[in-house]
């Protein structure tokens, strides 16, 4: 037998794969505190606020997530009107970075200000941290009315330090037996997180009892619980941001180690590519409308959330989670169809997060750049759709499909980058 | 127009099925109370044990069933040993009736004595109320060790009288919603209840906090809510006894209202009989084990938990919650089948009960003796597997189909009662 001397570029892409999908797949996520972004995200500005998706700057936002951005400016006391914030933010006075370039996460806008608290999953595997600003049906999707703020005020002054405390007293959640559950309760863990929404107010109930948070809070902490079927959405952003991270910058690896969107555009990053994104058009949303708004309203996909897809959940699982349907349209078999599809693109199947509708074979985990321009297949992302202007809570949610633009693109640089090295 | 002057006895059968579904389908339970048997259950004698199932006495039960009621006289304190609870009951020192007798239903054994606490739910479209005793995985099981019998001392000296403070702090706690959800969770309320449970315990957290529950017994009270995924059964046998019971009694009606098995027998109610109880031998169950048990150890089907199949649920909804086969065996395909075979049983699609995985079609409810008799398609039930002797937790989890028997002689019964009334 004759042992090559130099290995083959494709041998070297299946190991680096290989390497990739390992530490992806052998994530523990944690969920170790809530606190205060400022606390907690390394070289995060003291006037800076981060946002979903690739890098952007303020002309450029869409309108949902100047929306946000102009709240949290509000928020932050750094304007008192949004003709001031406006006037701040044209003139350069609040830094704006992307939550990926902070371990972060964000749903929709994604907006995270220092004084917002955020979830925090350490990956026990890799001790690495994510952090995931909270859901909320407002101000994420850029509504700054008095109502929108209130409700990441309460977030602040009641519910994140109750949550915090009852976590630093349980010294951390285990979140890989909850994910798992509410995967087979019907959840794909990004647009329908109801169950680990239950699963977690089980989980913090007794805690925050024993973490003798004072009886108002207490309260108000377990009927938010009780009643907030999306909360749980962030802590699986989170979870999965932290599971992604150590699959980053592995060499000659074609695994996508993120899928993010600002509403203007659509970005990637690969595994054996770090700290490139590979960007294309945001692509509108085909879905289903709350009363009174229409497609003519919606603006274009937005939100880091499909982290969640980037890990095989969202999308990847929808035909396990069938109760999605009320929210963004379709059948259950052409879930079950979208859902084989992504077997198409990936890498693997999760040996943990295993789907009783497909006879508990694992979720398609994985995405290779490769199979996608290969296949023509393109992500499905379950998503939830923002006004196209400012000033709008949610008005929408629907399926969208990744622009194949973001993986030819990336597959050609990676040509270039590894042709060069060799 | 010619107006015939006797209606037919078809036509006679289709206005009494009527009126009995849209009694069964205009329930609204309400969970209201929890509170030990004596107090709630009209007509428990002082040395009385209820048991699922049709009548029967001592000498016929099966081995679960005596191993339960042994635990019961224990927990009574009526004896001091096993051996002085089996004289007593031998000499019919206890007085044993069916829970259907007395508004009640019982998973497993379904043993019921006055000192348990149980569920009471009130259907409050029609003002009835239903109990059921706690679910636990050894007691009502036959399980009559130290630690089964601790376990049902702890709900009857800490969890019962926290949770019943609770619901009456609330006023009560209206199932339906959570019912609605649950099966959008991939549950069948039968042999999952997960995602109910999970969602009782949302909803019971902040009143077990207002009713100012004390500290120790909170907290093992939100502890049992985190952990036991099966307290949600005995919540939705209540909420399906107080629904099914005002359809009983209906002239001409041949809607199914109860089916109940106590190991030994397996029997049905018929609304236009009532009272009357059609039985047959208790079949064999085809499902899974435990380790360290197989089917040489198994009992006979037992439990009134089939009145979840009675108003729709269980098995009659297999195909929506693909994640109880890791319990009972099979396929999704075979679960979606059996699914849709009870629609040529069933008299009715429920309006509130949609199941996302039928493109949020309504469950199937209703079990007509004519169409199970005519098509030869019987009940499928999920339940759970006892041991053919006393003194055993529970062994295992399947599937087994109501005996044909019991409806062909409800048919026959049903043509004699009601041609002699001509």
């Amino acid at each position: 037998m004759i042992t090559p001397t130099v290995t083959s570029i494709k041998e070297r892409i299946e190991a680096g794969n290989e390497e990739a999908v390992r530490r992806l797949l052998s994530a523990d996520p944690v969920l170790v505190d809530v606190a205060p972004a400022s606390e907690v995200i390394e070289g995060l500005g003291e006037r800076m606020i981060l946002h979903s998706g690739p890098p952007i700057e303020w002309e450029r936002m869409c309108g949902a997530q100047r929306g946000s951005v102009l709240g949290l400016v509000l928020f932050e006391g750094w304007a008192e009107s949004i003709t001031e914030a406006e006037t701040l933010l044209a003139s350069g006075g609040v830094q704006l970075e992307p939550n990926h370039a902070h371990h972060g996460v964000g749903p929709m806008a994604g907006t995270t200000s220092p004084s917002l608290p955020v979830w925090v999953v350490e990956n026990r595997s890799f001790g690495n941290r994510a952090y995931c600003r909270p859901t909320d049906a407002a101000q994420q999707f850029g509504d700054y009315s008095d109502k929108a703020l209130a409700g990441i005020r309460n977030w602040r002054d009641v519910r994140a330090p109750a949550v915090g405390a009852a976590l630093r007293q349980m010294r951390g959640l285990p979140l890989k037996p909850l994910l798992a559950k509410a995967l087979q309760m019907g959840d794909e863990l990004h647009n329908r997180p109801n169950a680990l929404s239950a699963l977690l107010g089980n989980a913090l109930a007794p805690a925050l009892v024993e973490a003798a948070v004072e009886h108002d809070a207490l309260l108000a902490t377990l009927y938010w619980l009780r009643y907030d079927e999306f909360l749980g959405l962030a802590v699986a952003m989170a979870a999965a941001k932290s599971a992604a991270e150590p699959a980053e910058g592995v060499d000659y690896s074609t695994l996508v180690t993120a899928m993010a969107r600002n509403g203007t555009d659509f970005g990637i990053r690969v595994s054996g590519l770090p700290g490139e994104w590979f960007t294309a058009p945001s692509p509108a949303v085909d879905g289903l409308y709350l009363p009174g708004y229409s497609a003519k309203d919606a603006g274009l996909d937005m939100g880091d959330s499909a982290i969640t897809e980037t890990v095989g959940w969202g999308g990847f699982v929808l035909g396990g989670a069938p109760g999605i349907l009320a929210l963004v349209g379709g059948t259950p078999e052409e879930a079950m169809r979208i859902s084989r599809d992504m077997r198409e693109i990936t890498l693997a199947a999760s040996p943990d997060y295993r789907i009783p509708a497909f006879g508990f074979d694992g979720a398609a985990v994985g995405i290779d750049i490769r199979k996608v321009v290969k296949s023509g297949v393109l992500p499905t992302i379950d998503t939830a759709i923002a006004h196209r202007e400012p000033g709008h809570p949610k008005i929408g949610g629907g399926i969208v499909r990744a622009p194949l633009q973001c993986f030819t693109e990336a597959l050609r640089e990676f040509g270039h980058h590894y042709e060069a090295e060799r």
